[in-house]
């Protein structure tokens, strides 16, 4: 996004984290106050703020303003329980029990103080790995790509840059043209309503299509390669993202496309299975409305499903903040990690 | 549909052609009366009627209707410049021009009486050979089968009973019980306005599902079948249908699951070749808008390729009117063609 614009704003003077309710966007900018675990628990449950980095974000400072409003207010604090609240609010991104859990432990031995500096350094670490990520992975680009995303893993969906969408921005920064094909993501939209939003804004051109395009738009030879994000990775390369990326991948590698996942290492989840991780159900409503229009019989069932699971078999690559990473991940991964602790 | 229901009505006395309004389907039920060759072209055009057979019955009439006046008036009738006009009202579709050419032939043998019989015959034909297809089809399905269906290929589509759904339609009449999963279908969304309004209307237990959700539900065991119908099959072989369906295709291989593909013999083309063929762009408003409200940025680019096209090894048998043809399949359509002549 250009420099100017920010969508999420730490308030050290009010204790309070402003975000913008990505849920009017492209039409209005709303803003929204976080200022307590619940005002947290609220954004992310209903998708005020959505995006695996930014939801974890959310979560840690909701943790830090309730802790600290309940130690200034002389009132008891249990923190296992809050923590356990906000988590609570979506189950399949890893960035949020990952966040919490920082904060925690924080707080657990340096009080609010230390849990709010914890958030604040969540804060700033998605921020410079989305930059990591986007200097990576723009040496997987060439002047001219054209790449396909999937859902919004853009700023909108981080603090910065973005996951999938760093690639592209820096390697526009480097002199490198290069076309994105959003798909819209049904169903709520994020691909149509935040992708083109932060991308046009950017000055990137940008070409929407419906979900039922991507075959076709392969097919024709109009996508060089794909990059999306991921709401958890696992140490083999099970890759958890938005409804819908499956089916890319496949399509994918079916036309000879790289397909890349781009991720800051805070969504990895070394130790979970895939039978472990829950697959949020989400409203039925999201599929039957369309901004608030209905758009099927009534009587009609509904699947609704926010994620899907790719297997590494798909993966090209993943774009990390520490670096590309190729298959077979097992190994190349907990490298990444243990390189760090 | 069930027997009462019916949204297309021939009147003779008045010389009109009927037809449900369906862009505004399924939360209101409009009426739109074609009387003459402008406002056939325009139900087509407009996808007041849309479905390879329907188009091709309203076109017939809209000729017929036309010819009829302009003889009564005393006009000259130039019935290639009609013939023309409505057949250029959607390129993809093999129906249309099929229609028009019969119509055509009729009325330079026997004058605007005969086009109106020919285009009598061309709805009848439509209706019973949706039976036939009904009846072939249904000895595929196995009590509890969930069929997954992209688009419209229902009553809707045709006159009556559908391709895709016909035997459907049929099973359930021979005691099978069979659950659909209708895709929604963007940008247009046949499958959740037309397809759920359709089959929930006659009891037939549906699931509504984003086009994001397909490879997921094959993932997760699901589906048995995909049936869907066609706008144009060549002679190899080659299906076009609605934006979406080669990627359907290409998932249900990946997952091992028949995709069969249902349609009238006035939907092959065995004369054309993939090339030949004009895949229709439409206005970039579908993609942008879903009923009315904007979804995206300005400043976006928009991709709307109303069709696209699936290669024989996807399909593992197509359901005519005929009986059930399997690959290869240019003997054995040219077989079944040359059978009738």
């Amino acid at each position: 996004m250009s420099k100017e614009f920010r969508h999420v704003i730490y308030d050290a003077d009010g204790a309070t984290l402003r975000v913008i309710d990505q849920r009017y966007l492209p039409t209005r900018v709303r803003w929204f106050t976080v200022y307590d675990a619940d005002t947290a628990y609220r954004a992310i449950r209903k998708m005020i703020v959505r995006g695996a980095p930014l939801i974890g974000v959310t979560g840690a400072f909701g943790f830090a303003f309730e802790v600290r409003i309940r130690d200034m207010m002389g009132e008891d604090v249990n923190a296992d329980e809050i923590a356990d609240h906000i988590t609570s609010a979506r189950p399949t991104a890893v960035n949020l029990p990952n966040a919490i859990s920082r904060v925690l432990s924080a707080y657990m031995k340096g009080g609010w103080r230390e849990a709010l500096r914890e958030a604040i350094r969540i804060m700033e670490y998605e921020e410079e790995s989305s930059y990591k990520i986007g200097i990576y992975g723009s040496e997987l680009l060439e002047d001219g790509d054209v790449v396909l995303t999937h859902c919004n893993a853009g700023a909108l969906a981080t603090v910065k840059y973005g996951t999938a969408l760093a690639p592209v921005r820096v390697a526009m920064e480097k002199g490198k043209l290069i076309h994105v094909i959003a798909t819209e993501t049904r169903p709520v939209l994020q691909g149509a309503r935040l992708t083109t939003f932060e991308l046009v804004k950017d000055g990137i051109d940008t070409t929407l299509i419906s979900d039922t395009m991507v075959g076709y738009a392969m097919y024709k030879g109009l996508v060089d390669k794909v990059i999306v994000g991921a709401d958890r990775v696992l140490a083999d390369g099970h890759v958890f993202n938005k409804i819908g990326t499956y089916q890319v991948a496949i399509l994918a590698k079916k036309h000879g496309i790289p397909f890349y996942v781009a991720l800051p290492i805070s969504t990895l989840d070394l130790k979970g299975t895939v039978e472990d991780v829950i697959i949020e159900e989400r409203d039925p409503n999201e599929v039957l409305y369309v901004r608030g229009r209905r758009i099927a019989a009534r009587g009609v069932h509904v699947l609704n499903p926010a994620f899907d699971v790719t297997p590494p078999e798909y993966v090209t690559a993943l774009i990390t903040d520490r670096g590309i990473i190729r298959p077979p991940f097992r190994m190349a991964l907990s490298d990444l990690v243990r390189g760090n602790v």
